[in-house]
């Protein structure tokens, strides 16, 4: 749970614009990647300091420069100082816990998103925020770790597949929140498919950790939720709003990507109500259940306690008691007690308990 | 479940406008049809090579191209890039688990429509993606599989019954829209009468099955709704959007098809409750039974645990029991044991549980 | 729940503006009701065929005729052919399940609303579809079987009391739809009573049969809401929308019904409210009088098991038990028992279980 | 719930504008007072007849006519057809049942509104119908019954404290509103008082008499709602439209109304948040008593069932039973029972249900 | 629950605009701070006397007076005069009972907060109100009590650190509402811990003050929503509304506020989210709980019932009973006894009761 409450605590009043890392420490030293290209050329490095990606700012070739590890502070001051991005900003690249979201300030857009990657390990979702500035020829993106959903991509930039190296810098951010958003998918149908099987323990054997499982699931779809509901907000805006940067030709596939993030909120919804279904086949299969065991402990007693009074009455020690006497009373008195125990089944049959 | 989760996992990242069919593979080979008409020709047949349809591109009659099976995406491309379709509308048309929508393009308008229909032997909707490319005039359909529920409306179109020969490709969009949502109405009723099934069953006997019912009742709500609503969207876009090929007198229709698309959501949304008030009755009913079930046991327990305490105190073995020894100490229990039986009847009674 | 479901299955691409009846036949032959007045003079008279209402059209003072059954379609063809109502609109009229709605066409307006009256002898809410074709000087009404809610109004301009002989053919048209909005009130205090019979026999003795009447009222009020909450939308558009044929001086009157209709939607969601709590009292009371049952069952195997087992005891056959052979032994073991008795019921007390 | 139901039934299609008194009557005759000042002048009396207001109507002193009382409508009729009231408004001042609602006339303000009281001795809220009207210098105001919140501001106006002597007719209606504003708030004192005390007995000893109570207080919410959310809308539309009677000194009062309202809503959207949580801790410890009971029936019978069992084997009359014959087989006996009996408390303490 | 209903009641009708102290007295003597400052000058002291703060009323340099303590009325009334405040304002300030809300006068900003902190020792919320008089070059706060989340900022401005000193009052406003905001994360915090632990307890081991533990964090999520959900719309008013002294160089931290407010409420609706869920694992543990009791129990009552009913049969006293004088009579019933035991072991192993 602690993964949702930001973490800024006894810190109200700080100064705004402190440079200070809100999250966990995921990577000891950043690692800087430069990706250079237009449709001819091409240049990929991994850079050791940041002075060295200073000159690629007025190159009007497309710039990528992806930063991993936000736990080095000095470095991200450092480049975003001289890529001229407001403090504010900076302030929200390093605290983990932001809410997606985009701004636009003079010299560049800033967009922040959540990467969501399903850890099969820990069972879990992974959330790793995502921070994009988009200049008019670069694009710096901020990541917490090593490792993306962006593989595919750089493949297509490095073998100039596809329509990438023959667009701008918005095309590019186009196609990585496109990545991003795809991830979604194949995330929600891990989640489908646990939602399929606790469906199925549940008909089987319903037992309380089956209840544990759907609670999680239920967190991890608020979770889901708060990161992708905004992204719809960041997109539309990315769509309506008259940004230089964004050209009338890639409009038309962020209204793609725009398409396919309702789609994964729609799903989101239905699988919310799938959770919420599966709460009620919980509980009332466990008052099933109870029905059972009662209808079990009732037909036992309800047979066997008059019989017992029966066996009880001759055990009595009165003096004068005709029956004892009698040389049939030991066999008629079975005899009727199997015509009582008859009539219980009977009686049981008639209200459908066996 | 699988059928509301998206398959294009492990695709984060795919070059935008791929062409890959989504989807269960419904047919192996793609069949073409093509209807040529105005209001004095006609001409309808089935075409075995792409290739053949491109001259009816530029003809200003309405033709009406139909393609059924989207697994052959070779056959999809080929006509898509003669018709100047942008690479992204063929990788929505191909990918079937798109949400229904409109796009407006420049050289036509796109749109995605779910067409369901009631399996009666599998007991399920079916559902079947159905994407409409409107040119100025011609129009594209492509269905996953050979069967649909425009029949009538291709009759309409051989005996020139109708408007439909009279008017520009415009109306047929209509007629098509039309004919899907008014399938929509036989599929609520033959849920509206499931929903009336199961209520009756409930009353008789409530038992667990039934709750499967329900849930797959409401699974299928789920699926309809997911299916229905976005068309709403669709429809008043294309009612308000002013389009060239969208002529004044086809608007009329439009807000007619609208109106009924709004009869259906409402419709859904009533079932919904009904299911939620249905799952109501299911729990009391079920708690009502086990009210029932621990009132016999309770009477029987009641009644008999006394008297055989009373049997009990007889079957002694002190030497000194005055009762014992009495002529009449045998019957004199017995009476006292028929006074506790009817006073705890009367009792019974007076709770109403009898 | 037949009601609910349009009834236009298997109808799937029918030609549109197809004059078929959807819904029961609930009259043989439609009649025909002329009446004509201005301020000066009037006309009333049941009209045998409808070519007798067409010099009517023209004519300067305000006519209202008035069809009921919507059986005979050729009937309701002929005339709306003659008053040039568009087939879409008459398609409308006859089908039975359309939600409440207003169009706008260019010669007249079209209005469906729905006429509820509460059946007593089925003790369920009886809904009539009523169509309005509203021209310059006519007013056209359409209605599934005689029998309505106007008598008070052809009685005023018979007598030409009020003002509605000093008024237009809008100030008609506002007088039925209040007419109309009013008679709901008479049924939401039929309804108002209903709940208020339910709740008190919850409280003296609920029984399933009381869960079923909860459902049923729930379900009249899914269908009250259904019929109403258009109605809102209708009138709003009446008043904000600038028709010819709504004058300013009617205005206030549309606003006036308005207000009425916005009043029955309130009651309708407070009933909603307090059904749904019916239901949770219903349950609730279902669970007190279970614990009820348990307690009683409880205090009895408390009291008379361990008893039980103090009996059996010395009804064991050891030949060498002591307390047997004492005199008071039997007295001592009854004094013994009183007391555990007594402390048992002393218990009970303490945990307010009597 | 009568309260609830408009009481119009039986009477659709009455001719609108008909002066019919709908509600209780409260009062005999209509008791008229007259209020009459400006900065320096001010007089008050009781009118015996309604012609004796009528020569105020066009003095340029502010002017207040209550009316108390609606039963006498020829009175209101009189009054009304003097200061050129609408027909329509005179229907909705003597019907009870109106919404609170503002209407803007030419000549004229008509605002309704629900005047709140606790009953203390019935326990329950009383609602009374005022009704506004504003003229450029004259307020009218009708209630039914004597006795209202306003005597402090007609001490103000007698002893010229505060604004109000100095402003016009509208500072006034803003006094009268924000009296009723103001006692909504020692209403919603109460109901917290009544929801905390509910709380607590709830703890201390959940009884079904609690449930009532809890229920009781729902419909009251349910009620208070119904009288205080429309009232939002008539002042927002006080604060915003252009009245040429609302100056713009008077704006920032009103808009100090509204806020007071929300805040108003806001505590009792609060309240009835906590009124659903008690139903739940209702529940949830009507179940925990339950759960008591059985667990206090289960020990018992546990201990006790297998203890008679063994009693019930030595009781048996078998000719070779070799352990009756024993010395110490009887105390045998009793050390295992002794045995068996601590061994179901160690299990039951294992349990934690001791 | 007092906190939340505002305490104004026997006052309707109360002279707009009187400055009655409304909430607890919780400072005996009102504290002022007067705070000046520039780029270049600076000072800090304890004011005596309210008339020492009038003349840095037109002072061009930037003044923030602080006052602690709401009960001296007179003392607000007098700073409020000079400052030429509206008597609603004044009368808002002393009213502790004020939603967070911002109202533009002509010549001040009225701003109303609400200031949320963490009581550790009470384990509840504290809520404290402060309001803010932002003119041009001067900024008035009115808190309730001594002690505040502004002493970073107060630091700030003694040591010129940030940008505070350089800018205008628009920013230290701007600066203190930030700093309110960021004390609701860690508030926040606290409230997710304690639900974190409250989780764990429920499954280790669910009693009713579980329950009472998760209704008290309920009500504390009512009142942080209502006292956050206004701030929003405050915030959305400040930075969209041009004001004078809201320099566009402060909006984009403005923005920055409202971004951190709506992940506040948005943590907040996910908590909300999660004590319902908690609320349905307790219900669904306490009836599992029952659950196993009861089975125990009919474990029990299902293998001894039978065997004393068996044991019974062989304490009669017929005479002739055959089994009774076998020799292994005895033997042999126990051996009947033990299948009979182990046959409903089996059962329940079936079951998996066991």
């Amino acid at each position: 749970m602690n993964k949702s409450t930001p973490r800024i605590s006894g810190q109200a009043g700080l100064l705004p614009g402190t440079v200070i890392h809100i999250g966990e420490k995921k990577l000891e030293k950043a690692i800087i990647t430069l990706i250079d290209y237009n449709e001819k050329e091409f240049q990929e490095k991994k850079v050791e300091s940041v002075e060295k990606c200073y000159p690629f700012r007025d190159k009007p070739t497309v710039t990528w420069i992806n930063i991993d590890g936000l736990h080095q502070t000095e470095v991200i001051e450092k480049i975003c100082n001289n890529f001229k991005v407001h403090p504010l900003t900076i302030e929200d690249i390093v605290n983990t816990s932001q809410r997606p979201k985009m701004e636009a300030f003079d010299d560049y857009l800033f967009i922040v998103l959540k990467m969501l990657t399903y850890d099969r390990k820990k069972k879990k979702i992974d959330v790793e925020q995502i921070s994009f500035i988009l200049g008019e020829t670069y694009l710096i993106t901020f990541q917490e770790k090593s490792g993306d959903v962006f593989e595919n991509i750089r493949d297509r930039i490095r073998t100039a597949k596809g329509r990438v190296r023959k667009m701008k810098v918005d095309y590019l951010v186009y196609s990585l929140i496109d990545a991003i958003v795809d991830s979604c998918f194949s995330l929600l149908e891990e989640i489908g498919e646990s939602i399929e099987k606790t469906e199925e323990n549940l008909i089987l054997d319903p037992a309380p950790d089956t209840l544990m499982v759907i609670k999680n699931l239920k967190k991890e779809m608020i979770l889901l939720r708060k990161s992708v509901w905004p992204l719809r907000e960041v997109l539309h805006n990315l769509t309506r709003a008259e940004h230089s940067y964004i050209h009338a030709s890639t409009e038309v596939y962020l209204r793609d990507v725009y398409d396919h993030t309702i789609q994964v909120i729609d799903t989101i919804e239905s699988y919310r109500d799938m959770l919420s279904g599966l709460l009620d086949i919980y509980l009332s299969s466990m008052s099933h259940k109870m029905n059972e065991v009662m209808k079990v402990l009732t037909m036992i007693a309800t047979i066997f306690i008059p019989l017992t009074f029966i066996v009880g009455v001759y055990g009595m020690n009165f003096e004068f008691m005709p029956e004892i006497k009698w040389k049939w009373g030991y066999f008629a008195i079975w005899g009727f007690m199997i015509l009582v125990f008859g009539g219980m089944l009977a009686y049981f049959k008639r209200k459908k308990w066996l």
